[in-house]
């Protein structure tokens, strides 16, 4: 898209979502919807007008009706439609008359029902687009713009509703309630929700782009089935975290890669539900498992300075929960270092004889006692030199205290605390309970921080913060430009060993060295050539794993072996009449590590590499990590890190360490080789990938071309 | 402990939690404990007479007090202590002499804070045991008999106290409030609190066998920081199982196995967590990782008859909701099956035309218009013949619904499907927020089935209950009775692989063929009636891993090589000043998968087997699983498939699929062996286990004694 395009597109959908007035069409008193959504608008402080039209009745929800947008003859910024299927496009026309630009379909019947639904969407986009209405929906029950007051959302809303900095974006319009209780019970107050419905005209990555330049979102909160366009995706993602706004997807579903790319070793690998997570973690993006994990994470991101680092400060009156907290703060990658003697000097000066200074801090139930002491510890805990981030386990009241302005005072000196804190302190409760009504009014009158739901989740949210942190100090991922690829031949079906391994070595791949034979003598020369011990790999024309039929004979001795195995593999190969047969002869490497770097397309996502280690490591344990491409040194690298066998690479079983670095260094140039090739590469696979200290040498390869598009 | 014993005990535990009159010692106004144990027992129902006592007081919270508990002059059932430490003694000595026999001590200031501590209590605990009192504590704050409204306990206990059938035995008090508050908020009831304080006296397993035979509980909730007594809280946890009384226990902290055991490879695997994990399994204890599941699961069990099978079927008003459902089954291992023509066909007929009648089903957003779809839509689906369970999400209301009377009927109708169905349903919500007291009141007004809060925890919780029905469906895990050993030797030090060696072999466990040679003649001599190749190994006194010392030469093929590799491992060995010098010569096998049996001693459970694939799986990856032993062949070969290189054993790398019958039978017979051996074994590895087909042999051995126990 132009950046006038983005403009202009971003003015419309800022307009969508700030109406200053509303037309319900097809309002009735016989709907639920109708009814939600003009109740909405009236009890939620929307201060412009709402119409209601509806061409049967003079008073619909005890207000005059109108019997068409038009006989209201005043100006109206979004529609609302809630008419018939088949009467929509009809409501757009008369509206688009009026010079209405704005619309909220919650009609259903669309292309969610079959073809004839999807003949009607198709009309209504192509209207849509021709006029340049900006259209929510259809199949969506709205939106609910909590900074501004405006609701035109055809569902309940349970009061109250409390704005905030979280915009939240949901493919399943149904979660709208589940988040809308949530966040309230969580007492985290919402920008923006957008139920998307089909995605007709107005996609996640519009919203996605509004919410990022939108200053009263802080946080971006998604359920996603699909990610519907993932390079627009992307681009919005890395000008998220280009502007310091997380984004927290829970992201649903998975489907198989197609069978196609099964003959490419590679393509069992990647699943693409691996390959969402390759993505999200390149572009920052926080994926969490659970809508409590999306709405608690959000939060705390809201009001959570980035943290330098993972080493986090506990403090709790409960053992139990300290217990609890450093299990899972192993699980989340984060560290409880041990206390400075300083620390523990001032600890040993306020906590009662019976409580040990030590991380995880139990201040224990002399808080009974001493009802300032969690609050004091914490002061002291947050001044360690060698914490990051301070842990305090402590709830809001449920219900009004019996000395309710002792207690006022002692939240107000724990918010103190918290503004005065050198590092961020995070308010985690016990468990996940409702901040209740008089927890949001104490949280309300005295600042008391954002309380992270339950240790469980809290600690995700913590987890998820100290990722988010990585992200913000890193430099944003930079685009990775391809090479130029150098392609000798014709690039289609399947190319065999020779021709690929020529291809990586032509584009500065190592690659064992190899001599084509048609004969035996042939075969012998190259092996004198090399010196024993020898591989003889068959070679014919679309012929792909060799080992299936025998095609790799290793640790050819002697002239005789090698003529033996020669006559063999070519008997075999004419047997089976294939065609262009031949063997490759190649010098045996031993010892080293074999690696595996394969890319495949991902049907969503294009061009992903896989890297892993070879052989049972990626047959049996699936063992592999992922990069989307284009990736840098640093993506790769991070991937070869994730690998559960990564300390094999580090000489865990007696070998030489591995050059990781001449790992990634051709790992990235097998990517930018397959990046660089682009439109025309089905898979490409190097499989084994021999490394023995810092020399990595490419000892087998796989190529598959895909037809040109056209 | 003796049938008479364990009744006496039980009749004591009994009395302690249903005392009829209670007397506070060190009641007072000053101190919040005591205002709160007087509160609870006031406010809770408790209707028998409560003591105040006080040396230095007319009146304590507002009633009179006596000078101690001598002067009450009426019985006293029960004292509740919170005198400072150094009087406890005196309390308990008075108490006895009354003919007093339960006491809950509040006190702290005991073993938990140093040596002087540990001296007070162990006079606590003599004294108790002398005179059979029965005290739970110190350091405790009490219990809560919510099914007796009995309510000993020194923190604010907040309304309502939900009484009901989960039992809730806590190592770490400061939770109670967490537990209380949270179960309120999911309206679960529990029956029993008991905090344990430093179970001087009474210990967690004895509240475990109470509750065992309570009729008011029928789930246990444990929060555990260690198994103080393994052996007996095993037999507890058999004989919940047979009683069909679900443990659910979350279990926190880890300490590494103690480092004596690393020069036996396999002390490397068992850290004593994972032993833990095992354990529990083995006695069908359900594991959980954070409080929310603890009493979410614990919930869904109290009401849900066993499961016949891991089938679901998924009822929702919500794609999304559907979707998470779909992804969180597998991670639990339950299956959505397609459902039944006749379902399909049941659904399409009440279904509106834009639902699509699948599995998990999405009956729409349709339910706003129809209120009764979800529950019909249910009702068909319970009857699927392909389904075990149908989970259903629906939310309770949180406030009064406008029309509250219609709203009942519906709670009313769904209840009835519930009943009738013929497999059970599970109510799962949302979202995890509380059960309003209106929410509450529709429960308990209609009998609105438990519901397990949000997918996230409700999807643990079914998990769970799928594994806990495996658990019942199967039979108790038999004791399995360890063979009486042939020990040929004298078992003490680190027996080197002969002897090992022939210790295997004299009990069953088949054996590579070997023979010891001591000097190159008869090395040679051997190979020659083994026929090539052959393997040669060092031996000599107290040698461990010959590989250290290049002490294995492997693929010898003629005399020449057998004489060369014999004097060169001699030679290395005099070198380093070994006795016992000689070497031993084995047929060398080729093909097959290496497995790895070990077993060590863990500090807690005792003799533990790892079983896991060799080599680099076991070195780099970890992937061991664990039995604690006795271990029978389910639990063996339960543990074999756990494996993440199961795979290989069924053939995956393209080898021979392995007999796996075949290895956990040899595998049965180390466990019990070892079990066998008893305390005087230290460990016993078997490494390699070699396995072709159904050929099992072992290729090595070590075996550790440790000294005969006094």
């Amino acid at each position: 898209m132009s950046v006038v395009a983005r403009a202009s597109r971003a003015e419309s959908i800022r307009a969508l979502f700030n109406p200053t007035s509303i037309a319900l069409v097809g309002a009735t008193d016989k709907s639920g919807w109708s009814l939600s959504t003009f109740v909405n608008l009236r009890d939620n402080g929307f201060t412009g007008p709402v119409y209601l039209v509806n061409p049967r009745a003079e008073q619909v929800h005890g207000q005059q009706a109108h019997s068409s947008l038009s006989a209201i003859g005043a100006p109206v910024d979004l529609v609302y439609v809630m008419v018939p299927t088949a009467a929509v496009l009809s409501v757009l026309r008369e509206g688009e008359r009026l010079g209405i630009r704005q619309y909220v379909v919650l009609t259903a019947g669309f292309g969610e029902i079959g073809a004839e639904g999807a003949r009607r969407e198709a009309e209504v986009h192509d209207f849509a687009v021709a006029h340049g209405l900006t259209v929510l929906g259809p199949n969506g029950n709205g939106f609910i713009n909590a900074a501004a007051s405006i609701t035109p959302y055809g569902l309940p809303i349970p009061a109250p509703l409390l704005s905030g900095s979280v915009g939240v974006v949901l493919q399943s319009g149904a979660l709208a309630s589940a988040i809308l209780t949530f966040s309230q019970a969580r007492n985290i107050g919402l920008s923006l929700l957008t139920a998307m419905g089909n995605e007709t005209v107005v996609s996640v990555n519009d919203v996605l782009d509004y919410l990022i330049d939108d200053p009263r979102t802080k946080v971006i909160a998604l359920f996603l089935e699909s990610v519907r366009h993932p390079a627009e995706f992307a681009a919005a993602a890395r000008r998220a975290a280009a502007t310091g706004k997380p984004i927290v997807v829970l992201k649903i579903g998975s489907s198989k890669l197609a069978s196609r790319t099964a003959q490419a070793h590679t393509g069992a690998l990647v699943g693409d539900d691996a390959v969402v997570d390759a993505a999200f973690r390149q572009l920052g993006v926080l994926r969490v498992r659970s809508l409590e994990d999306l709405l608690v994470t959000a939060g705390l991101l809201t009001e959570l300075a980035p943290l330098r680092g993972t080493r986090i400060g506990v403090v709790s009156a409960s053992g139990g929960a300290s217990e609890i907290i450093a299990d899972r703060a192993e699980e989340e990658g984060l560290d409880i270092p041990a206390f400075a003697e300083t620390t523990r000097a001032e600890l040993d000066a306020i906590l009662p004889e019976f409580a040990t200074a030590q991380n995880p801090l139990d201040v224990t139930g002399y808080v009974v006692v001493d009802r300032t002491l969690l609050s004091r510890a914490m002061e002291v805990v947050s001044r360690d030199p060698g914490i990051d981030l301070v842990v305090l386990v402590s709830d809001l009241p449920r219900v009004e205290p019996a000395n309710v302005d002792l207690a006022m005072r002692m939240y107000q000196a724990t918010v103190e605390r918290v503004r005065q804190a050198p590092v961020p302190v995070v308010v985690v409760s016990n468990v996940l309970v409702d901040v209740t009504a008089f927890g949001r009014g104490v949280q309300h009158e005295t600042g008391f921080p954002y309380v992270a739901g339950g240790i469980e989740h809290g600690m995700t949210a913590i987890g998820a913060a100290a990722r988010w942190s990585a992200v913000i100090w890193d430099e944003v991922p930079r685009q990775v430009r391809p090479a130029e690829p150098v392609i000798a031949g014709e690039p289609s079906g399947m190319w065999t060993e020779q021709q690929a391994a020529a291809l990586l070595a032509d584009n500065g791949i190592p690659v064992v060295p190899a001599q084509l034979a048609t004969d035996s003598d042939s075969a012998v020369a190259a092996a004198e050539g090399f010196g024993y011990p020898v591989v003889l790999k068959a070679v014919a024309d679309g012929l792909g794993h060799k080992s299936d039929i025998g095609g790799v004979r290793l640790g050819l001795a002697n002239p005789r072996e090698v003529r033996q195995a020669h006559d063999d593999v070519r008997a075999a190969l004419q047997a089976r009449g294939a065609t262009g047969i031949g063997t490759l002869i190649q010098p045996q490497r031993s010892g080293g590590v074999e690696l595996l770097v394969g890319v495949v397309r991902d049907d969503t996502w294009g061009l992903t590499m896989a890297v892993g280690l070879g052989g049972m490591w990626v047959e049996v344990l699936r063992d592999s990590a992922l990069c989307v491409l284009p990736a840098g040194h640093a993506e790769v690298r991070a991937a070869v890190e994730r690998l559960r066998g990564f300390d094999v690479l580090r000489g865990a079983r007696g070998g030489e360490p591995a050059d990781v670095d001449a790992i990634v260094d051709v790992a990235v140039r097998i990517g930018a080789l397959a990046e660089g090739i682009g439109d025309q590469l089905d898979s490409l696979e190097v499989n084994p990938l021999l490394v023995r200290g810092s020399t990595v040498e490419a000892l087998d390869a796989l190529i598959t071309w895909r037809p040109a598009v056209a």
